[in-house]
């Protein structure tokens, strides 16, 4: 069975950086993941460059994008769309949640006030790209940072609207990295039911260790694509290591070792982030790629 | 459902540092993992003060182990045994592998050689300690640093006879922190097949972050005890958080998040150990311990 990874360190897992990171630099890090076999790659945002200034670069990198990518960006509304289209964008990722708490801190909408947005911005898209492709993320899957526990009733509802949209997958976001496996059983048991399998996206943070146990669960159920950021950028500044996503070299150690097929080179892959995490004066959010990089002697004792 | 963790911490945790930790430093550890709720603890080893200078202060540390612990201790010959006995140590775990390259380089016998030792060590044991309780630990139980992938059958082999020696428990250690959760399913399985669930522990090591997960697929058979360190210490200095046990810290969220109770107060445990990584200068290799010291802000994006 092949595994579907997209990657999102160059969207999700840079858009938190105080830092501002040169495009070229970007760019390089692109070019190393492709290299690494990293196909799918979330290449960045066209939110607004005043909302997220890191990203602001979007319409300037688009077109400097390596070749051999399948490139999306997220789009946040018309106007973002408009400059999306303008440089030939053919992969969106519309962003909402199942917490209206969460959105109207996060984008300044209820969650069906994003819909509504969002039903215009893919019917525009969808003009402009007939063969086009729309994710659709739902975060706070789980737990809202705001609200608290999420129920998967309430997730079901906005990824069917979203459905209803015409997106082409869900992605559903643990965005705070809180849940486990449990809780992903019974929200993967209600999502394949009405929706199908290959439309289903899992994206974990792992602010909790929790997130390989977490795949594990949906991978048991038929779920076989997930969302990784290389090194498990996206992490919090104060507090290292801590709620980033999942780590694609985590991801991927844990994949080929289940016997599942990921066509991604580990080494090269833990090379590629090297120099962003340079840049950025972080140490790997990946256990697997620490122990890749550090040559580990065998081990002494239990 | 009531989990039963292990504290491995001051024994597999500590024994390869470098930096002499002196008793005090250990018995204020203890004392904090103590008031944390963790009750079962793996003090120290009676191994040669040659071979792990770390820990050749047992005989000391021994009598001044704070009261309300269950406290047991590696005892790796006769001559320890002794030593142990001596100080008043009523629980004692045995160490063999179930690779003979292994244990060759580790304590310098092969695994059936380790065996009569402790057939010898065990009865003196329950001479003298007719209520006694002694563990078993079977290490590279799924592959071995030296000689590779290791067949279940040759872990039970081994498990099996240690159990024919009179051990109490047996100890399945993923060594080098290798394992994914098919290949834990597939052991737990065979264990479960001739071993009383109860008598079942697993002892992961975090090394490539699927730790969690491989917990998971055994709570998912009916094991309920596991082994773990605070903050993951037995790191390898050279690859910070690689290598590590799996962090107690991460081990308790789980466990709390799925519904289970472990009696132990995440936030007391996560501060725990920050003494003996201060002293150690090491960064914590948990990332539910960032998580909760960090005070995480709600993470913004997917």
């Amino acid at each position: 069975m092949k595994i579907r990874i997209v990657e999102v360190g160059p969207r999700d897992g840079l858009q938190n950086e105080a830092v501002a990171i040169p495009t070229s630099v970007k760019i390089a890090i692109i070019q190393a993941l492709l290299n690494a076999g990293l196909n799918e790659i979330e290449a960045t945002s066209f939110v607004s460059p005043k909302w997220v200034p890191q990203l602001g670069d979007a319409a300037e990198l688009w077109p400097e994008l390596p070749a051999g990518g399948i490139y999306s960006a997220l789009v946040p509304n018309m106007k973002g769309l408009e400059r999306a289209i303008s440089v030939g964008v053919e992969r969106i990722a519309l962003f909402t949640a199942a917490s209206d708490a969460f959105t109207q801190k996060n984008i300044n909408m209820t969650v069906d006030e994003s819909l509504e947005v969002f039903g215009e911005v893919a019917k525009v898209f969808r003009q402009a790209r007939p063969h086009g492709f729309i994710r659709g993320y739902v975060s706070t899957a789980f737990e809202c940072p705001y609200a608290g526990k999420i129920a998967p009733e309430r997730v079901m509802d906005v990824a069917e609207k979203l459905l209803r949209l015409g997106v082409d997958e869900i992605s559903l976001g643990d965005t705070i990295g809180v849940a486990s496996p449990n809780e992903v059983t019974t929200l993967t048991k209600m999502a394949l039911g009405s929706i199908a399998p290959e439309r289903v996206v899992y994206h974990f943070h792992d602010t909790y260790g929790t997130a390989i146990a977490n795949v594990a669960a949906a991978l048991e159920l038929g779920v076989t694509a997930f969302d990784s950021s290389a090194a498990g950028l996206g992490g919090c500044p104060y507090a290292p290591g801590a709620a980033g996503n999942l780590a694609t070299d985590d991801l991927v150690y844990f994949m080929e070792r289940q016997g599942l097929e990921t066509g991604i080179d580990r080494t090269k892959l833990a090379k590629a982030s090297l120099p962003i995490l340079e840049f950025l004066g972080r140490a790997p959010g990946s256990k697997a790629q620490l122990a890749l990089l550090g040559s580990l002697p065998p081990a002494v004792g239990a």
